[in-house]
C-alpha cells in the first residue's frame, strides 16, 4: 500500500535568515556552522558553558572575504544555544605576528583552578583554558586563559608549555582524566606518525607519557588527535560497558584522496592507549569530514559529542563559494555498538548520529526548534519502474533547501546480479529548474555490489576544473537484518543546501559529502528511481520532511 | 631545449596477432594475461617450472563465453615463456559437481617429494601439488597433483586435508619455509578477518600455528593471503637484509569502494607473522588490483615475482567485453626499499616493478622480446599554455595499443596555489578518432595538492551505466627529490589497450586502472597539456614508447 501524504500547510514567511546578499549565498548550510565571512578549517577549543548553557566551537580561521587559507591564522569563534543556529563573534585567539598562526587546539574547563589562573570573580563553570599550538618558526605548545566566558583570551607569560624543537608538533586535545586525577593531552608528532600522551597536574608542567606510533592507514602525516571515553550501548557483559576510542586525521594521503578521519578502540590507563586489534577503521568514508574534534565539559548525555570540517584539502581552498569557505558538519553523538559486521562477525563499531536536540535544549522552550514543515510518506511499496515516488517541496513558495530523510528497504530478490538486468535504484535529490536547467545529487543502491554510491556531479564549472573533488564514491554496506522477506537496510540522510550527510544502518556507518549545484539552485525536491520492470527492492518505510527553525 | 624524435620506420605487418573477430577483442590487452574465452578472477597456483623454464598462472575460471562468475569454476590453465605472452590451455582441474568450485589456491614444486606422490619418473622439478579450497557445502583445503608437468592434476584420495567445518575458510597459499624445515600455509578464516598459518611436513597433515587476527582495513572479508620474504634495496645495516610481507585481499569493502590488496611487513618465525607497526598500507591504490599472488619456486632474482587480477568485483561481471572478461596486471618484481615518506620519516615501502624480462628471457635468443617500434622524446622544457609536446603512433599504419612512458619532472614553482590560477598538467592518452569522435584517458598533477588524479571518463554507455566504475580516481605523491629547480617526481606508466599501470616514483606507489573506450578504439597517442601562461613545471626527461613484440 502506498501512502501519499498531502503537502502541509504552507508557511507564509521566510524560514531562515538571509545572511548577506553574495551570489553564492544559496550555497550556505543553514543548519550547519558556517563562518559569516572568510575562510575556517578545523574546528578547536569545542566545549560547553554549563552555568550560560551555552555551546562554544572556535576554528581555524581568517576572516579575509578572499576566504583561503592564509596567515595570520586565527581562532574564530561561534556560539550556539541549539547547536544548529550559531552567531559568530570573529577572532577570539590571534597570534603575536601576521605570519603567524594560532593553529589547532582544544579547551578545557578548569572548574578547580588546578592552573591558578583564576579567582573567585570567575565563575568555576567558565574558568575557560585554551590549549593550542603557536605556529612560528616552530611549533611550540601554548596556552591562554579567558576571564569573559572565552570570547577573549589572555595569553600564559611563561609560554610554551611544551616545546620539543619541532615544526611539526601539533593539534593538542586536552581532557581531564579522572581515574588518574591528571589533564591528559594528546598532540600529534605529524611526519614521525605518533599521537604523543602527556599528562599535567595543571595545564602548564608536561610530561610525555607514551606515543601512539605507526597505527592505521598513515597517509603524509597526522593531524589532529583526540581521545574520549565511549559508552558501549549493547555491552557483552556488565565489566565492560565504555572503551577509550582514540581519533586522527591524516592528510594528504586519504586512499580516497585528500583528507580523512581514523579511530582506534581500546583501553586508556593514564599513561599508554592500548588498542584492540591492529585494525584501522574510518570514522566517516566521504570526502568531508576532516579533523573532527569532540566537546568538553558536556554534561552527561548518552555519549560523547562532536563534529568535524567538512571539507577536503584536496579542494577546500577552491569550493565555489563567495565572501566565505567550508562548513563544519552537524554536532554527532557518539557512542560504540556492536554490530555484525559480516554473518560471522559481530564487531564494536562508532555509532554516530546527528545531534538536533539535547537534555537542555529540550526543556528550554524559548529556543526555536526545527520542525517539519513538509513531509512525505510511503510504506509498504515494491519498486518497479511503474512506481512514482516523488515529493517537490518547492511549490507555490520558497523551500529552505533543508530536508532529512529516513528509509528502510528490502532486498527481496537476493539472486539478482551478474546479468544486463537493472539492478540498481536512486535516491534523487533535485534542485528546483533555473533557467530551463535542474541539477540533481543522486543516491543509489547497487544490489550487485552491495554498494551505495553518490553521485554529485553538477553543472558548476567548479566540478570541471577540480576532478580532485571525486564525483562517486561508493561504499559498501551490510545489510542490518535478514527477514523472510530478505536483506534489510536502513538509511538516515540530511541535506542541507551544499552538503549531504548519511548515516547507514542506525548510524554505524557516517558519509559526509559537500556539492555544488549552481545559479542559484537549492535541493528542494526528492525522488526515487528504478528503472527495473521487475521489482527487487521493497520500501518498507521512507518519509522525507523539510525542516525549518521555527 | 625540446627535442622531438621522428616517427621510426614503420612496420609493414601487423604485430600483435588478432585473436578473435568478436567486436570488443580491440579492448583485450596484448600483453597481459587474459583468457582466450570465458570468465576469470583471482590467479591460482602460479609457479615457475625451472626445467621447462616455463610460467605457469592458473585463475579462477569458466570458460562459458557469457563471461560471468558462475559454477563450476574450475582453474583455468596459461603458460608463458617471456611473462607477456601466454599460451591458453582450458581447465587444468575441475570440481566434482556443476554446482561446486576449484576456489583459489596456490601451487608449490616439491622436489623432495615430501608428499609421496611422485617416483622417479617424475623430475624432480617438475612435482607439482596444488593446494586449493574445494567449495561446496564446505569450504575444505584439499591438494591434488600433477604426472604431467601442471596440464592437469589427480585429486588426493584422502581429501579433505583441512577440514574445519566452516564455508569460510579458503585461498591456501603454500611455501617451503626453509629456516623450520617445513611447508606453511597461509589460508584466510574470511569473516573472522584471520589469516591463518599452518606447518607441515608432507603437505597432507596440517598444524594450525598462529592466528594473525583484525589486522589492517578490514572491509567486509579476508581473502587471498601470501607471505614471501623480500631483500631490502637499501637495508640500514648488515643485520636486517630481508624482511616479510604478508598479504591479504578484502572484498567488498575497500575504501576506493569494492576490492583491494593490502600488506604489512615484519618478521616470520615460522609459527608467527610479527609486524613492525600497525600501520595499514595498500599494495595498489588503484581500482583494479585484488588478489595478488607470488610464483612459488622462481629462481633467485632480485626479489620475489607476482601479479594480481586486474579488476573490481564492484564491476567485474559487467565491464564491456564480449566472450571473456578481465586480464591479470604484468607480473612485477618485489623488493623493499627505505623512501621519504614526508620530510622526517624514512619508511620502508614496497617496491612493485613491472617485469618484461628475466635472466633467462634474455639468455633465450629464441624467444621474442619486446620492443620499442617508435619513440618521442622531451627532455629539459619548462612548461607552458604555448608547449607543444604530442606525439601520433597511429601516422599512416596500425598502432600496437601498447606504449610506456618515462617522465621526470620537477615543480619550480612551489608558491602556487590558493589562486584560480592553472595549477595542473596533464598526460593524455588519445584513442584514434573513429566517426568524428576521440577517447582520452587523462592522467594530471595538481600541485595544489600534491595529487596525481586519473580521469577514466569515456563515452563507452558501461560508464554511465556503472558509476561504481569510479572514474576520477586520486592519490598524494610525495617527492622523490629535492633540487635548486624544485621538487622532483618521477613516473613510469604502461599502458595495453584497456588496462593503464602507473608507477610513481621508481615504484614505490602503483595504481592500476582499467578502462574502456569503444567502437574499437585503441589508445594511439599521447600529449602533454598544460594551460598556464607561467611555467611551474619543468620537464626534465620525458620518453614514450609504442611497444610490440618482434
Amino acid at each position: 500500500m502506498i501512502q501519499l501524504s498531502p503537502l502541509l500547510l504552507l508557511p507564509l514567511f521566510s524560514v531562515f535568515n538571509s545572511i548577506a546578499d553574495a551570489s553564492t549565498e544559496y550555497l550556505r548550510p543553514q543548519i550547519h556552522l558556517t563562518p559569516d565571512q572568510g575562510w575556517m578549517n578545523d574546528p578547536n577549543g569545542m566545549f560547553y558553558d554549563r552555568k550560560d548553557k551555552l555551546w562554544h566551537v572556535y576554528f581555524q580561521h581568517n576572516p579575509d572575504k578572499k576566504s583561503i587559507w592564509a596567515t595570520p591564522v586565527t581562532w574564530g569563534h561561534s556560539t550556539s544555544k541549539d547547536l544548529l543556529t550559531w552567531d559568530y563573534h570573529g577572532n577570539a585567539l590571534e597570534p603575536e605576528n601576521d605570519d603567524e598562526g594560532i593553529f589547532s587546539g582544544s579547551v578545557v574547563v578548569d572548574r578547580n583552578n588546578t592552573s591558578g589562573f583564576f579567582n573567585d570573580s570567575t565563575d568555576p563553570e567558565q574558568r575557560i583554558v585554551a590549549i593550542y599550538t603557536n605556529n612560528a618558526q616552530l611549533q611550540t605548545q601554548e596556552i591562554a586563559y579567558s576571564l569573559d566566558k572565552g570570547y577573549s583570551f589572555i595569553k600564559y607569560d611563561q609560554n610554551p608549555v611544551i616545546n620539543v624543537n619541532s615544526s611539526q608538533q601539533r593539534d593538542p586535545k586536552v581532557l581531564w582524566h579522572d581515574e588518574s586525577n591528571q589533564w591528559i593531552m594528546v598532540v600529534a608528532k605529524t611526519q614521525e606518525f605518533k599521537v604523543q600522551i602527556y599528562g599535567s597536574p595543571d595545564l602548564k608542567k608536561w610530561d610525555l607519557k607514551s606515543n601512539f606510533t605507526s597505527n592505521g592507514y598513515l597517509g603524509f602525516q597526522y593531524e589532529c588527535p583526540g581521545l574520549f571515553k565511549l559508552p558501549i550501548e549493547n555491552p557483552l557483559n556488565d565489566t565492560v560497558t565504555s572503551k577509550w576510542v582514540l581519533l586522527l586525521a591524516i592528510n594528504p594521503g586519504s586512499p580516497l584522496g585528500g583528507s580523512i578521519n581514523e579511530y582506534f578502540i581500546g583501553d586508556f590507563d593514564g599513561t599508554t592507549f592500548h588498542p584492540d586489534d591492529g585494525a584501522t577503521r574510518f570514522m566517516d568514508i566521504g570526502k568531508d569530514f576532516y579533523a573532527f574534534q569532540s566537546f568538553d565539559n558536556t554534561e552527561p548525555e548518552d555519549g560523547a559529542l562532536g563534529l568535524a570540517w567538512a571539507s577536503n584539502w584536496q579542494y577546500a581552498n577552491t569550493v565555489p563559494t563567495e565572501n566565505w569557505r567550508s562548513s563544519m558538519s552537524l554536532v554527532r553523538n557518539y557512542t560504540l555498538k556492536y554490530v555484525d559486521v559480516n554473518p560471522e562477525n559481530y564487531g564494536l563499531t562508532l555509532i554516530q548520529k546527528p545531534v538536533y536536540d539535547t537534555k537542555e535544549t529540550r526543556l528550554n522552550e524559548t529556543l526555536k526548534t526545527l520542525e517539519t514543515i513538509n513531509e512525505y510518506e510511503v510504506n509498504d511499496l515494491k519498486l518497479d519502474k511503474s512506481s512514482f515516488v516523488a515529493t517537490d517541496f518547492n511549490t507555490e513558495r520558497n523551500a529552505t533547501g533543508v530536508f532529512e530523510f529516513d528509509l528502510k528497504f528490502t532486498q527481496t530478490d537476493l539472486k539478482m546480479g551478474y546479468s544486463n538486468m537493472t539492478t540498481q535504484f536512486g535516491l534523487y535529490i533535485h534542485s528546483q529548474t533555473v533557467k530551463g536547467s535542474q541539477e540533481t545529487l543522486q543516491l543509489v543502491f547497487d544490489t550487485l555490489s552491495t554498494t551505495w554510491y553518490i553521485d554529485r556531479t553538477t553543472q558548476h564549472s567548479f566540478q570541471r576544473n577540480s576532478p580532485v573533488f571525486t564525483e562517486r564514491i561508493s561504499t559498501y554496506v551490510e545489510k542490518i537484518d535478514t527477514t523472510d522477506q530478505g536483506n534489510v537496510y536502513t538509511l538516515y540522510g540530511v541535506v542541507d543546501r551544499n552538503i549531504l550527510e548519511l548515516y547507514f544502518n542506525d548510524g554505524s556507518i557516517a558519509m559526509t559529502n559537500t556539492f555544488f549545484f549552481r545559479e542559484g539552485k537549492i535541493p528542494t525536491s526528492f525522488e526515487v528511481v528504478c528503472d527495473s520492470e521487475k521489482s527487487f527492492i521493497t520500501i518498507d518505510e521512507l518519509s522525507v520532511r523539510e525542516l525549518a527553525r521555527k
